[in-house]
């Protein structure tokens, strides 16, 4: 299909946006290298009386439930406002939706303030959607396939740009033209490095927070931090030097190296489900 | 000796066993990335009102007390409650026992819920024991010999498993028949690099979690990482890159390897001092 | 102009200062790493209860405002008294000054209590000298040299060294015979690795407690950091590689090496501006 999504790449490095990212304290290192990798620049603000105005001067939001706590929690609702305020884009990431209730429930809740996006992986989006059970931990146990109903569903519902991250990846977004794209790009070894998904989410505010299409937006995220998993598993097959690596190709992909790696295609019959 | 003990590294990538870890701020990243690279999942869960339950349905439980504050207190207090319940196998490692009063006196209120495995270093032991003054910071300056009889008599006292890291190891278990092995694996540069010790106490919990033999378990931990760092050192001498390669090599170890490089030896005359 | 400095760098190994850091989560992991790099020993304790007796007995204290909390605060005072009463150093590092208005009034409260140095980006310390507007977050927008005014003053007002990290480096200390260096030694590629900034705040606190000259050991310490970055540089062109290599460069630098690569010039008119 037609890669032009891939010209948010140039843009997001053009513009390097300022990404307020609201995170598990695994992975906001590795988050923050990250967005310094595709030339965004990140703030890892969170602190209650200051994350409203933050994400009102902030380009975009990362909400990300990995490990929350009561004072983050706070943080969390005064970043949204600020950006919905401000008109600003603010990605959910929830981490562990469905198997834990209390975190589970804070993102209901701000799902009505209605993300720019959401992206999971497939159990996550599940439970979110409310049509599932829910994952073990941060793993994905279900198959992405089985995601795309309940994600154009949660699209539908929250009005959200749904990402769903496994072996393929799946972009959805409802409306009165509702597409999906799905989208080979990334390596099995990405599961074996901590907050390489989280880092995704953060990607996926940036590109937003950079190109006025989301849709396209989210599948360039995708597809960037993605083939920068293939090209690593090239350098290492090893975890260690494989995270290096994988930072590394996310600093130096160009989006010709990204469209040579990936294959995306349109789902085409989405009548019955959307 | 016989190194039979080494067959519970396969069942922990059998069995992929879900770690929860509730531990300190600093090590949280390398601790996660050191259990995906033996095989387990790592699930950095310490909210109140997720850890009890979250523990109940985990493998296994980490409690580590390097950042403590009130709220990881409170989710460490229920996830110990919940692995209890469930009758799943819980570590504690005591960073800072002795020098740092608050935190001591919580490790001496959850030793009375009898951890299945105790991990740290020798001033830590030694003064979880209440033989000692306690270390400076996390740094041992206790001698692991030094740490013997302290360790018998906390693993009479609790029923726990007693794992001393040093330049030797010390794996001490009390009771009718009381042991003791001594273990040369490691190296000095594990030292260099902040997080190597955290790590292995995350891995003693996955490999309790996947085998049934506990002092088994924790030598056979004690192992694995200390010959990591071994295999890291020959190829690196600076702090940076041996990180990478100790997480390579945790990844790429098989139990021959490990068998190789490793003398363990039982220590014959305790009948004095257990 | 004369290195003599640099005989700081030796007496960190030598005496492997104890530096307790009171940090943001996204850089706690890396600061620990660079500290044990350059032969001194972490300890990340900011646990209120817990802060101020440990910063006693520390060799001095960093106070880094990037993610703060209630309860850090708690610890940030507890730790600075600690400190004070005991005659050790201690270093502020004001991340985000200006920009955020909670924590840039902590550090306006914490100032009374003199720190021995402070070391920002120049928008920072801008910012805190009260005669600017603050930075986009994390980053410097404002040129180093618009920051020699400000930083004479403010090390006026707290008796503290300045230390203004940027393309070129500027240290200032006020007082009856006012002195500015201005030091290159850095390199681009370290602004694109988090917390390599945030790691010279720690180190600047290790070179403070192992040498008595607070001015010189400012200097040593940024000249240190920096010359890494070049080192690094030289071996990598992507920041995970690149990251990699100033940790080990940390380790392996040598105070020759470093005099090789640096040059440093003492700002001769001061008069009209101290």
């Amino acid at each position: 299909m037609d890669c032009s999504f891939l010209r948010s790449h140039g843009a997001v490095r053009d513009t390097a946006p300022l990404i307020q990212c609201l995170t598990n304290k695994v992975v906001s290192n590795i988050s923050a290298n990250a967005l310094l990798a595709i030339g965004a620049s990140p703030a890892m603000v969170d602190t209650p009386g200051e994350s409203r105005s933050f994400a009102q001067t902030a380009s975009g939001v990362l909400i990300n439930c990995g490990t929350p706590n009561n004072e983050q929690y706070i943080g969390m609702r005064e970043a949204i406002a600020g950006a919905t305020t401000a008109g600003n884009p603010w990605v959910l990431d929830p981490v562990g939706a469905g198997g834990l209730h209390e975190r589970t429930e804070f993102m209901h809740e701000v799902l009505l303030q209605r993300p720019t996006a959401i992206r999971g992986n497939a159990s996550e989006i599940i439970a979110l959607a409310g049509t599932g059970v829910g994952g073990r931990g941060v793993e994905s146990t279900d198959g992405v396939e089985a995601a795309l109903e309940p994600a154009l569903k949660l699209s539908r519902e929250t009005g959200a740009i749904i990402g769903v991250s496994g072996p393929t990846d799946l972009i959805v977004q409802a409306g009165e033209s509702p597409r999906a794209i799905s989208l080979e790009s990334g390596h099995p070894m990405l599961q074996k490095v901590i907050g390489t998904g989280c880092s995704l989410g953060a990607i996926c505010t940036a590109y937003l927070a950079a190109w006025e299409d989301p849709f396209a937006a989210i599948i360039a995220a995708h597809a960037h931090v993605g083939v920068a998993g293939s090209v690593a598993a090239e350098k290492s097959t090893a975890p260690g030097s494989f995270a290096v690596a994988w930072l590394d190709a996310l600093h130096e992909l160009s989006p010709a190296a990204i469209e040579k790696r990936i294959s995306a295609s349109e789902i085409a019959d989405l009548a019955g489900l959307a």
